[in-house]
């Protein structure tokens, strides 16, 4: 198949090498023209600009977009004006659902069909196998599905139904995967403060092997005490990309009660902080009423939080 | 290897057929004579009281316990006054890694050496290789490792270190368990309320394969999945056995913040009510301060908890 790629950051160059080693036909735009140039020499056609890349395909196009979320509506400003009745448009990044029922149905008004997909299994999964999660019109992904099916690992991908399903499954995703993340973190947090000397690597792989939590996130686990037994040279600083954030944002606006997935969002945050304003108020307030001791605030203590910056 | 064998329910007559596999030599005893003559038919040796088992073993005996750990002292109570020194006690229950380590002081002063074991990977496991995290005296460990190398999976068995040390990582492996299993409930939460036309079991599938939340629980939701495909005849009541709550109480003790798996408990205990006194509190007080309207108990409403019976 004839895809147009725009984006060629680590996912998108790897799903390129992915798609030319099932031979699809790669002609790719990036802001980068390193990235350009380099996929060339794999076989891809490079393109100069987003118009050049619309241009060299034959109608109906197939354009996939692997472009940072922040930046989808511009690069759909791009193109859209050089698009024609019946291309299909498959935004693969990590859009919110709600934006992307929104720009199916603007460029519904023009006959483009316009696909969101969530992706996951990182760029290991790009380059090897991903998974992917897709909505939109059903006859669009009769055409499109080929270069999922090539590109995925085995029964791993899922057309999910209408737009907006793909990125909300994905959003989904990844608030499990927060709590999922927690949990196993607050479980090695127990055993480090134990008094038992457990070696992490052997415990993570012994979990991994035949237990109920066997899983990939173990294996991650067991990855990275491999390479640092006590994780030392790593700090406990939890950021966020915005898609846990917004499984407890929808739960909320569903007035469903998902405490397991908001509690692992929460204590992100709190890893952010140096020190909270809570234990502030706390500690001042047993002071007050019972007299109890506070500890003094040194002037680093005093630097603004981490999250502040 | 010659083992005796006590305890043949679920798992311990699955690991029996599994050592036999293995051309290990069984010696078994359960209170239920059936499952006992059951087992002979496989080739085991069949043991009329825990003394006549003891008696049947050479020394130094190994004996493995996998019986319900409410019952594990009355059993070291029959077999202990029959057991030498040098004795091996293998307990592969689900017992408080606290009592262990008291078993463990008990039976070392007769000079018999007490392991304790964590076992998971279910009935399937202990059929068809289970996991295993093992404690106790590292002398032991070198006598008894060959059984255990034979009926877990492969890698699927740690020797963890001292006394406790099983059961200690057996506890938080199930900690870690009641946190996955909630994220991934409350993921299905939010689809079920979403106004999207998911097919859970697709999505479970889609998430197995190159997902970064890919696991054996994923698997297992998969299949809940493909056999009630709404899960209807299934009431989201979530008892639990024990060591979610130990995990807690043991996080509580080290003074270590576990929020995310604590919460995983508390809402398998929310959800043994039918209603709550907290809600009625709350409702109540929101009525004396602002005139908001409180929902009516009907008698229904008025049972006894599900907790309470």
């Amino acid at each position: 198949m004839n895809i147009g790629l725009i984006g060629l950051g680590k996912m998108g160059f790897n799903l390129a090498l992915n798609m030319i080693d099932h031979k699809h036909e790669v002609t790719a735009y990036d802001i980068h023209t390193d990235a350009v140039r380099k996929l060339e020499a794999y076989g891809a056609r490079g393109a100069a600009s987003p118009e050049q890349l619309v241009r060299a395909l034959e109608t109906p196009r197939v354009i996939w977009m692997m472009v940072p979320h922040t930046v989808v509506d511009s690069v759909l400003a791009e193109i859209t004006p050089f698009l024609s009745e019946g291309d299909i448009v498959i935004e693969a990044g990590n859009s919110h659902y709600k934006e992307s029922i929104r720009r199916y149905n603007e460029l519904k008004e023009a006959g483009i069909h316009f696909m969101d997909v969530g992706t996951s299994g990182g760029t290991e999964g790009a380059r090897h196998g991903a998974c992917y999660m897709v909505g939109g019109d059903p006859e669009a992904w009769r055409v499109v599905e080929p270069v999922f099916r090539d590109t995925a690992v085995e029964n791993g991908y899922l057309y999910a139904g209408r737009a907006g399903s793909g990125h909300y499954l994905k959003m989904v995703h990844n608030g499990i995967e927060y709590g999922m993340m927690a949990a196993i973190g607050e479980g090695f947090e127990v055993l480090e403060k134990s008094g038992f000397e457990f070696d992490y690597e052997k415990v993570a792989r012994v979990w991994n092997h035949g237990s109920v939590i066997r899983s990939w996130l173990m294996e991650l686990t067991e990855r990275a005490f491999s390479k640092d037994a006590k994780l030392d040279d790593i700090k406990g600083v939890m950021h966020s990309s915005g898609e846990g954030k917004w499984t407890v944002e929808e739960a909320m606006e569903l007035q469903t009660a998902t405490p397991v997935i908001a509690m692992s969002l929460l204590m992100r945050y709190r890893s952010l902080e140096q020190d909270t304003f809570t234990g502030k108020v706390v500690a001042a307030l047993r002071s007050e009423f019972g007299g109890h001791a506070v500890e003094k605030a040194s002037s680093s203590n005093k630097l603004p939080s981490l999250a502040a910056k």
